[in-house]
C-alpha cells in the first residue's frame, strides 16, 4: 500500500490562485522598496547556529530548526555523554546549522561579513521565507516570509521619515486602510526615569493600553497592583490620560518628561519625523505610548499598522537599534528598518476582497483541440498570439469538447479559440468570449487585437 | 571577543548586483513559462522524510538535511540502541522532516495530495531553492535554485513540442546560442532490446559518446572491453556511426529497431516532436542517441541543452515520465517536464557579458544632502520623482559632498540633483548627469521628463 502524503503541521502549499494573489503583495511591496532606493539582497536558509544561537531569547533557542550534520553525527558524543547530557546540550553537539529565524540577524551577519563591500549608508530589502518551531495554531505558521528593509550606516531621521512614505504608500496601492503608530523608545526611557522605576515600563504601557477597555480607574488600579506607589501613579496620569493631536501629545510628554534629557530627545525625534512627513500621508500616523515593541531591541523611532477595517493587530512594524551588528563584531553601526506582515496582509486583502481582477488567471486563450491536424494549425497560431504577448495554451489531448470548456471555466481563461476543418479552410478563428457568451469569426491578427483590447 | 561571521558552506550571500541579475533570469524564464500557460506552485522547503526518502536512491538518502525534532528529540532512542543503531538509523529516530532535494518529488507529492482540486491537465512552474549535503566544489552548492515546468495527466506529445519551444524562447531571449538535444527513452530501450543485452545500455552510450574524441576503433574496442559480443558490437555499428539530419538518422534507426516495437515507437514519438517543431525554433535541435538522462526515471522523450559559446555541461534538461505519482499511491498519470539551471544560466551570462545593460541599477535619481533645510524641501521634490516612476533616494546624511558623489557612482545612478539654497530659491534643480558629466538647471517638471526620456 502507497504511503498517503502529507506536509509538516504548519507548513503550506501555494496553488496558483494563492500565488498569483502572493505575487501581487509582494510584487507590490517590492517595487515601493525600489522607488525609494533599496536594493534586495538574500542571504542562506541555513545559518550556523552560532550565528542564531542567543540572538532570540532562551525562547528563540528552542523555536529554532537545527539540520543534523551529514554523515556519521554521533562521532562526538559518546554514549555516557548521551546518557548525561540534555537535549539541548545533544542538540548542539549533532548540530552546526539551523533554519534562518527571522531576517535581521542574517541581515547584521551580512553586513559584517561584507564591510569591506558595502557603501553606507547600506539600504536593503529582502524578502524570503523563515522558520519557527512555534506551535502551529490559526494565522501561526512555521514557514512564513518576511519582507524587510533597512537602512545601517546612517542616523539620520530622514530614513524614519522614508520608511513611514513607504508604509503610506503600501497601503495605498492595497487600498487597505491603516493607522500608523508612532512612539520612541527614548520616551519609554524617559518615563521610566520621570518615575524612577525602569523595570516597571513594559507592566505601564500594558496597563495604559487597556485605558479604553476598562477606563482609567481600573488602569491606575492595575498600575498599583503592579507594585507602583500613590505618587509614581499620579505622576503617570497625565500619559495614561493623553489626547489631542500629536503636536498636543509632544506638548504634553515634553512637561512630564522636563526632568529627563532622554525621553525630551525622544520627543524631538518623533517631532522631527512628524513634521518632515507633514499632511503628505494618505494615513493618519499617530503617537501611541502604549507602543512598545521588543523593549531590549530598538533604541530610538518605533512604528506599527494597524489595519482600521479588520481586527487581525500588527501588519507591520519596525524601528530603529543603534548596535545591531555589535553581536557580530562591528559595534556602533546605526540603523532602522520596517517589516510587512505578507500572510496577515494577505488575510486583510482577502477578507476585503481588494486583490484586482486580473490577480486571478494569467491564461488569456485557450486554443480548443479538435484533432492532430487542427492542433498542428493552432500551435501555429498559438506561436503568434504568445509572440504578440498573449499567454495562450493549446489544450494538449482532441478529449470531448466539453472538459475542454470545462477547463477553461476552471482556470478562468477569458477567450477560447475554436478552429475546426472550416474555419483552416477560411483562414479564420472562431473565438467565443467566456465572460459574455458572444462568439465571431476573426482573423488572427484581428483575434490578438480584441483580446489584447 | 565577538565572533566573527560566516556562513555554512557551499550556501552563498547575493548582493544587490548578483539580486538584479539573478532576478533577471527567473524573470525570464517565468514569463515565458506564463506565456504558455503554465501557473506557478510553491511547496514548503521542509517535507516529511517518509516523503524524500528512497525517491533519489542510495546515495541520495545520503544527501538529504535531515532536521532535528523539537523538543526532547532523543525521548525515542534509549542509550542502548544509542550505542548498537548506525548513525541513519539514528537519524531516522531524530528527525522526522528533510528539507527538499529537488522540485519534482514535491510536486509528485502536490498533485496526490491536491488531486481533488487540479484541473488536468495541470500545468505548473515552480522557482525555488534545493538542498544537498552534496560535498561543495566550483559550481556546486549547497542551495540552490531550480526552475521546473511541468504538465501532467496528458500523455499528447503536443506537451514535448511546447516544451521545446519555451527552451528555444528563454534562450533566444537570453541570446545565449545553444543546441537542443533530443532522444527517446525507448529508443534506447529498443537498442537494448536488439542486441539483447538490457543492461548493457548505460555503458554503450558512455562509449559511443567518445566518438568524436577517441575514434570508431577506439569506441569499439570500448565495447568489448564492457562484455558486448562482436556480433552485438556488428550490430550497433550504424547506431555509432550515425549521422546525417535528424529525419536520416530516425530512417536509419527505424531499420536498425525493426525487430522492436518500442523502440519504433521511441522514433515515432521523436519525429513527431521533430515535425510539429518545424523550422519554427531559433536554435538547432538535434537527436542524440548518447543522450540517457536518469535512465529508470523517464519513460519517452528526454532533452538537454547545451550552450555553444561555452565550456560547461547541460544548462537545461527533461523529459517524460510514466509514473512519477505511482510511489505516493496515484498510478498511470503521466507527465513530462524540464528544468532551467539558473546557476549554470548565471555563469554563462557573466562569462558571455550578455545581461541587458539596464539590470545593473535600479535607482535612477539621487538628491544630494546639504543640510536639514534642503534636504527637507528634497523630500517634497523625491515625492514627485517617484510618483513619476523614477527610483529616487535622498542621501540621508548632510555628509561631504565628495562623500555623497561617491555613493552616488557606486551605486551606478545616473543622476545627481544638486538642491542649494540658490536652486530653492530659483525654483530649480542642477540636474547632474553622472555618465556625461554634464549639468543643467531645470524645474521638477523637466527633470523628469529627461530622465523618463
Amino acid at each position: 500500500m502507497a504511503q498517503k502524503p502529507s506536509i509538516p503541521k504548519g507548513t503550506r502549499d501555494f496553488g496558483a490562485v494563492e500565488m498569483a494573489r502572493r505575487n501581487y503583495i509582494f510584487d507590490t511591496i517590492r517595487s515601493v522598496y525600489r522607488l525609494y532606493g533599496f536594493r534586495q539582497i538574500e542571504t542562506p536558509a541555513m545559518e550556523n547556529l552560532s550565528t542564531l544561537m542567543g540572538k532570540y531569547g532562551e525562547e528563540g533557542d528552542k523555536l529554532l530548526f537545527k539540520i543534523l550534520n551529514s554523515g556519521d553525527f554521533t562521532r562526538s558524543v559518546s554514549t555516557q555523554l548521551y546518557e548525561e547530557a540534555s537535549a539541548p546540550a545533544l542538540a548542539a553537539k549533532f548540530c552546526e546549522k539551523g533554519l534562518r529565524y527571522d531576517l535581521t540577524v542574517p541581515f547584521a551577519r551580512y553586513v559584517v561579513q561584507h564591510r569591506d563591500e558595502l557603501q553606507m549608508p547600506f539600504k536593503r530589502y529582502q524578502i524570503q521565507p523563515v522558520w519557527r518551531a512555534d506551535r502551529p495554531q490559526k494565522g501561526r505558521y512555521r514557514e512564513f516570509y518576511q519582507c524587510d528593509a533597512d537602512v545601517v550606516g546612517s542616523d539620520s531621521l530622514l530614513n524614519e521619515v522614508e520608511l513611514m512614505q513607504i508604509v503610506d504608500e503600501v497601503f495605498t496601492r492595497f487600498g487597505i486602510r491603516v493607522a500608523i503608530k508612532i512612539n520612541n523608545r527614548k520616551i519609554l526611557t524617559g518615563i521610566a526615569e520621570v518615575i524612577g522605576a525602569a523595570d516597571k515600563i513594559v507592566d505601564i504601557t500594558v496597563a495604559i493600553d487597556k485605558l479604553d477597555k476598562i477606563g482609567l480607574d481600573k488602569v491606575n488600579e492595575e498600575l498599583a497592583a503592579n507594585g507602583l506607589s500613590a505618587e509614581q501613579i499620579e505622576t503617570l496620569q497625565p500619559i495614561i490620560k493623553l489626547s489631542g493631536t500629536n503636536a498636543e501629545k509632544l506638548a504634553t510628554m515634553r512637561q512630564v518628561l522636563a526632568a529627563s534629557e532622554t525621553g525630551l530627545k525622544g520627543c524631538d525625534e518623533v517631532a522631527f519625523v512628524l513634521e518632515a512627513l507633514g499632511d503628505g500621508l494618505n494615513n493618519e500616523i499617530e503617537l501611541d505610548l502604549t507602543l512598545a515593541r521588543g523593549l531590549n531591541y530598538y533604541t530610538g523611532c518605533i512604528f506599527e499598522v494597524k489595519a482600521l477595517d479588520v481586527e487581525i493587530g500588527s501588519i507591520t512594524g519596525g524601528g530603529r537599534y543603534d548596535n545591531l551588528t555589535g553581536i557580530f563584531g562591528m559595534p556602533g553601526l546605526s540603523g532602522v528598518g520596517i517589516s510587512f506582515g505578507a500572510d496577515r496582509i494577505y488575510d486583510v486583502l482577502n477578507q476585503l476582497e481588494l486583490y484586482p481582477a486580473d490577480t486571478q488567471s494569467s491564461v488569456q486563450l485557450l486554443f480548443i483541440n479538435f484533432g492532430a491536424t487542427e492542433a498542428a494549425h493552432c500551435l501555429a497560431l498559438a506561436r503568434q498570439t504568445r509572440a504578440a504577448g498573449i499567454a495562450t495554451e493549446v489544450f494538449p489531448d482532441s478529449t470531448k469538447m466539453k472538459k475542454q470548456m470545462n477547463y477553461a471555466n476552471a482556470q478562468q481563461i477569458p477567450f477560447v479559440a475554436l478552429v475546426g476543418e472550416s474555419e483552416i479552410a477560411e483562414g479564420v478563428i472562431a473565438l467565443k468570449n467566456m465572460v459574455t457568451g458572444e462568439q465571431q469569426k476573426l482573423t488572427i491578427e484581428e483575434a490578438i487585437a480584441l483580446i489584447k483590447a
